[in-house]
């Protein structure tokens, strides 16, 4: 740069105006993450007011080789928008609306900086739904689901992110905006550029709006909370759930032990079973038919009836009103307790269900060999082989040995770091253990071809 | 090239030896497409034994800067694997195993030269089914349909191509094997690699083994046509469909009245209903809960019941049995008739069910503008916003201005010039009504980057 930083961060302010560009205190006191709360070093935070806006912002980064690093909602958990005193932050917090939702078609067009819940909330009103979703609703945005690909609840039904856009727009790092924003299922035309931005957690460009995929609003939802004696029999249920409501479960979310203990403490959520199996699964089956719901909860019921008969299921409550499935469901979102544990190490992994009986003994051993009071929480979407961990053990030094521990026995069972929360710059280290040297060179190839100046993101993922 | 075409022919039979090497005459008796049944020009034809031999053979073509056309069943229709005498034809024909199926993971590993109809039978073994399907499957491979992305009957359902595959083996342009065969259905790991090659035509490389995704197969279908007064009645009950059956509607295959007339002429196939009703729609769904059939077949006749006394459907008949299940699909099917006509132009675009009557009614008032005479046929998956087009009208001089008018009025309401067949060498011309510049120019960013000699498939798609 020929000119001052100080100097550079004038002239953005100058240039667009004290509405989109903060400085000094005022980036200062905006959050890192969801659980650093304030405390963001960026030279500046650009808000930009719309797409053209941004474009010209990039053009102006670009032209000081200022690097850019996107913000959403703060939710992320690897250090995706961690930005250093010489990069600019871009927030899209002032692009936050629901551009318009077409019943017909069953889509929705969404600027980039809207919160997940206001989409829900916008799509309800014409009866329809979006079915992403997860416990950070109320803040994460759709741009940042978008660029990590955000899984959740109902993955096992409809898919992550990725699967549910038709279209989106993007500022790419020449400052060019890239339309494609297709309402098609179907587009056969060359590269499927939208999969190319989805998940590559901004270090390819900026996306600025989506057309989303909804479908059709349904209350007909049946939730149970089942025990179990052995993982087998854990695993035997979900396939006769998959044989008895095909597409219609839409979660199965596994709890282990300590997970369900730590969670129903006294003083905290209340225990709908004894805290004393080894694992709980909340399932449950969303059914879209219209007029069938008395029929699909005999249906549901008759289910678990033939799995406590086979010995399968050892104890369950079905939820009888909305207020007991949403207290159900408490039990699974409610994982900041969690955080009442120091040091936590938390992990996201996946790995295919026929392996996971052996990994988790296997790293409970290691970590028990090392650390005997080591605690070991397992959780997760195990219909989708996505286990989440949690580990308390050691100090906070031991933070390197305990992440190598999880995630290198996962090359050899094909297993994947990261599940849905990304790489950012946290899990960077071990994306050796889930990529190849000849895949890693494909990804930097195509970055290197799109943002030849490598002023998005930097850093991230590779 | 330093040494002569006919040098380096003999150098590649040397190299590789007279079993996956086809030189000459051999090469000409080699299909060019399903139309075109023999007149293959290449250079030569490789058949490599397997991933490590079409290694070696993309390396020997890079260092004598030979260019690369990877065939496949021959079923594809854009002409993306036409070779000139200069290129070498790559065939997997020999790589054609279904290596493994993994029940309780619902994987199937397969080479890219098994037929898709192997792919069917080995896993209906296994009782499960792989959905993807289409009327060319005993010849169309799974690497053609993978680097077409192709789409077929139960796109509503299941998704395309692109949906049903979890991992991928690809050799890359300079001989490098990639390895990203995994089976996980949530990987946030960076760039998604399978995205990129799926649906890329073999210009980015060549696709030698997949991961596909497998689903409980089922015989619990129900089938039946409908005929409808109204392109509008014909919506409604797609609507209707979606909320009486949800994920189970399978299929949504709506024949226009000239399509069906000319496929139950005398001594075709047997019209189940008259053949004066203005649209037919081939409506299935498949239910894969088990023990339900029963019910499921009650509820579907209901459903049609419903739209008859609603006056959407004003004939119905419904398959009971599987043999009038087939013959219905027949109809759809068996879309060779179309070729009784001469000359005969079909085209496969998509576009918002929103935006189609008026784009037909458009369409069908300037063919018969310029040519009285003009027969226009149209069916398609309208559940998926994809039709088929098929107008026979002047000579062959005037492909191109059909052609243009086909394509040119997608740009203005975001349609695409290709739903599921791709772009080829056919289409080219034409990608500019469905892709803009900024889109073009990141593709060939990629194209660029990840195989800088242009020697893979090099002129198709862009």
């Amino acid at each position: 740069m020929s000119v001052s930083r100080d100097a550079v961060a004038r002239l953005l302010l100058n240039r667009f105006g004290s509405s989109s560009v903060l400085l000094g205190e005022d980036v200062r006191e905006r959050p890192v993450s969801k659980q650093i709360v304030s405390g963001c070093e960026a030279l500046a935070l650009l808000r930009p007011a719309d797409t053209q806006e941004l474009a010209n912002m990039v053009r102006f980064c670009v032209e000081h080789e200022l690097p850019m690093v996107p913000r959403a909602g703060m939710t992320g958990l690897v250090g995706g928008t961690v930005t250093s005193p010489d990069e600019v932050a871009l927030s899209l917090e002032r692009m936050n609306r629901v551009v318009s939702v077409d019943r017909d078609a069953q889509t929705a067009v969404v600027q980039a900086g809207t919160p997940l819940q206001a989409i829900h909330e916008a799509v309800q009103a014409h009866g329809m739904q979006f079915p992403l979703d997860l416990g950070a609703r109320g803040s994460a945005t759709i741009g940042g689901m978008l660029s990590t690909n955000a899984g959740g609840n109902k993955v096992l039904r409809y898919g992550m992110t990725r699967d549910l856009v038709l279209g989106l727009e993007v500022v790419l790092p020449d400052g060019q905006v890239m339309n494609s924003m297709y309402s098609l299922l179907k587009n056969n035309t060359g590269l499927d550029l939208k999969q190319l931005y989805i998940g590559t957690e901004g270090t390819l460009g900026i996306i600025t709006q989506a057309v989303l995929r909804l479908f059709p609003s349904t209350d007909d939802r049946h939730a149970a909370l089942c025990a179990f004696e052995s993982f087998d029999a854990m695993v035997q249920m979900l396939n006769l759930m998959r044989a008895h409501a095909g597409p219609a479960l839409s979660s199965y979310e596994v709890m282990w032990n300590a997970y369900y203990a730590l969670v129903t403490q006294p003083g905290r959520l209340r225990a709908p079973l004894s805290r004393d199996y080894p694992l709980y699964a909340l399932i449950e089956c969303e059914y879209p038919e219209r007029g069938q719901s008395a029929q699909n909860g005999e249906r549901f019921a008759q289910t678990l009836q033939t799995a406590m008969e086979q010995g399968l299921v050892i104890d369950a409550v079905i939820a009888q009103s909305e207020s007991e499935r949403g207290a159900l469901w408490r039990l699974r979102d409610e994982v900041h307790y969690i955080r009442t544990l120091s040091p936590i190490y938390s992990f996201d992994v996946s790995l295919p269900i026929g392996q996971m009986q052996t990994y988790l003994r296997s790293l409970r051993s290691e970590l028990q060999a090392r650390w005997p009071d080591a605690v070991f929480i397992v959780y997760g979407h195990v219909g989708d082989g996505n286990l989440h961990l949690a580990i308390s053990c050691g100090g906070k030094e031991d933070a390197h040995t305990v992440e190598q521990l999880v995630y290198e026995p996962l090359a050899a069972i094909g297993g994947s770091v990261s599940a849905e929360h990304g790489i950012g710059l946290y899990k960077k280290p071990y994306l050796q253990f889930s990529r190849n040297p000849v895949e890693l060179a494909v990804m930097r190839s195509v970055k290197t071809a799109l943002d030849p100046k490598n002023l998005m993101n930097p850093g991230k993922i590779l």
